[in-house]
């Protein structure tokens, strides 16, 4: 099944509607009679995950009432705002990079304990959004990522339990600004001017929609990312992902019980050589990458000089992930930068 | 005026039922036919605070109709949930004393730069709830705290933009687990299973209902520890907080908007000695601590030798704030630490 919130007007409906999506991503029709909206859904999901279902097969057979053509950007992220939202970041080569080109080390501890941050949760941008930044000096980037939808999740579950808590898939881009982030972490609290909003895909699904590709609680498909209408990136998602998605929500949750409509990330999507190394961009014959970070820190790495730049005002990155058929599976985010005039 | 969340069926209604409160904490009144939950009051906060200030005024002269006897563990936390909830540190104290207790040190940027963490708050305990824990050997800690909850905070506002934002003041226990602290900040990456739910006082209350305790965003008044029955700290919250709740909710904002209802808390309330010192226990003549990690470090320094322990299942903390009258303002934060059943 496939979900999505259509925007409503964000000051008297911030959380949207809650429309149910054809699988070929053309159609959508109002589920507002079933649940108002994602997060109502996600709260009562055994209840009403079955109508939704319902609804879905109708509107994929064609015989859905009140079907309509979906714009993409009319749509909100599913949850345009989440009570809690804990990116993981489950792929070490990328955490090897970022790390490499702050100068800071890879701690062994990292390949048995996930690294996660909690983020804010309470204004999500959409997928075709905007993305403000107050300047290009905080060196504005991207970060493709996986991420699920739990409902209520208990406090010190097991990986396995925690598998049957992920209810819903949706791709994230996770800005980030690197400018910020070696003072702030400096200051041993983690991120949080360096993070600020999220978006996710227009479209979330149901596991079983993704087939024989969703394995070990892992998304076993490659990620696209075009950089102004270039080609960035499409690494794999499943084979470098060192924690899949139940451990990391039974991360989460070691400590506290996680409310429905909990999201988890899986950090940026990465995929090393085969002996080891770093990876190469697209341009040197790569799979590249999924964000400016990694291929900055490889460039020095290959070349000893950084050529690609962070985001500027005016640049546009497109995340979006295909089938085995070709088929766009959520959508995509497809944001641009612009400047934040100070209010 | 004084605002509260009636605890419903956590189930079919999350956010609870918003009330006003009498000033002396006695009565209550349904203000639901004015907005369903504090979440959906502070959405439209302009509109709708003049008529529960209305309330609010026949509640305290006896006219309003529905009042009843208010029963302080009937009440939620006045956000049971929040998208976004940020705690600062701006005792400086704390920090010191907590640091030295982990070996670290107290970088010189801290006097000009809000350190700050984001937490979880999909799952808030109530102030009567047990804190659930997993296991003693996390090193339990409670942290008295003082928090505001703001309206919609644009991008990059100034303090003292951020200053019109604040339109709620309350106290917080941040549970804090001390035994998993140093091994989750080595990560680089922040407090994360390290912050359990956090709970909050009782009730909320507007800046105006401080009188001339709040002053330059900061609130003039001790706040009152128990541990166990037997006082344990009465620090003033004003004089040592080095950022105001204005910078701290600037601090929050500077790359992202903030959604209504977010909540920005001050860190654990800490004096220092007029000479810098860091303070004396309760038992030594002084005016005691916030948490158990600060009075166990000074413990160390005074005596060289801890005495303290964290919390141990069974123990129970109360955290409360008097006006210049003696009468309390919030009511009282009262939990006892038990332990979670593993599922």
């Amino acid at each position: 099944m496939k979900l999505a919130t259509l925007k409503l007007d964000p000051k008297q409906r911030r959380d949207g509607e809650l429309v149910v999506v054809s699988r070929d991503l053309r159609q959508a029709v109002s589920a507002s009679d079933i649940a108002d909206t994602l997060q109502q859904a996600i709260e009562r999901w055994d209840a009403v995950s079955p109508l939704l279902e319902k609804r879905y097969d109708e509107l994929n057979s064609g015989r859905a009432v009140g079907a309509f053509v979906l714009d993409m950007p009319s749509l909100h992220s599913p949850l345009p705002r989440s009570y809690h939202w804990a990116d993981g970041s489950a792929y070490l080569n990328h955490v090897k990079l970022v790390r490499q080109a702050r100068g800071a080390e890879l701690p062994e501890s990292l390949w048995n304990d996930p690294l996660m941050y909690q983020g804010g949760g309470d204004a999500f941008l959409g997928p075709y959004d905007d993305i403000e930044a107050v300047s290009e000096e905080h060196g504005i980037d991207f970060e493709g990522e996986i991420a699920v939808i739990t409902d209520d999740v208990p406090m010190a579950v097991t990986p396995e339990q925690a598998a049957g808590h992920i209810k819903l898939i949706m791709l994230v881009n996770d800005v980030s600004l690197r400018g910020l982030i070696p003072g702030e972490l400096a200051k041993g609290f983690g991120f949080f001017q360096a993070k600020p909003a999220s978006s996710f895909s227009p479209v979330c699904v149901t596991p079983d929609e993704l087939g024989d590709a969703w394995q070990d609680g892992k998304l076993h498909l490659p990620l696209t990312v075009h950089l102004n209408g270039e080609k960035f990136g499409e690494p794999e998602a499943g084979p470098d992902m060192i924690f899949g998605f139940p451990a990391l929500v039974a991360h989460a949750a070691r400590t506290r019980h996680l409310g429905a409509g909990a999201i988890v990330g899986s950090g940026t999507v990465s995929n090393p050589d085969p002996d080891g190394g770093p990876g190469r961009p697209i341009a040197d014959g790569g799979v590249g990458y999924s964000c400016l970070a990694e291929v900055r820190m490889v460039e020095k790495i290959l070349h000893d000089e950084i050529k690609t730049p962070f985001m500027r005002f005016g640049d546009r990155v497109r995340i979006e992930m295909f089938d085995r058929e070709g088929q766009s599976i959520f959508g995509a985010i497809d944001q641009q930068v612009v400047k934040y005039p100070s209010p």
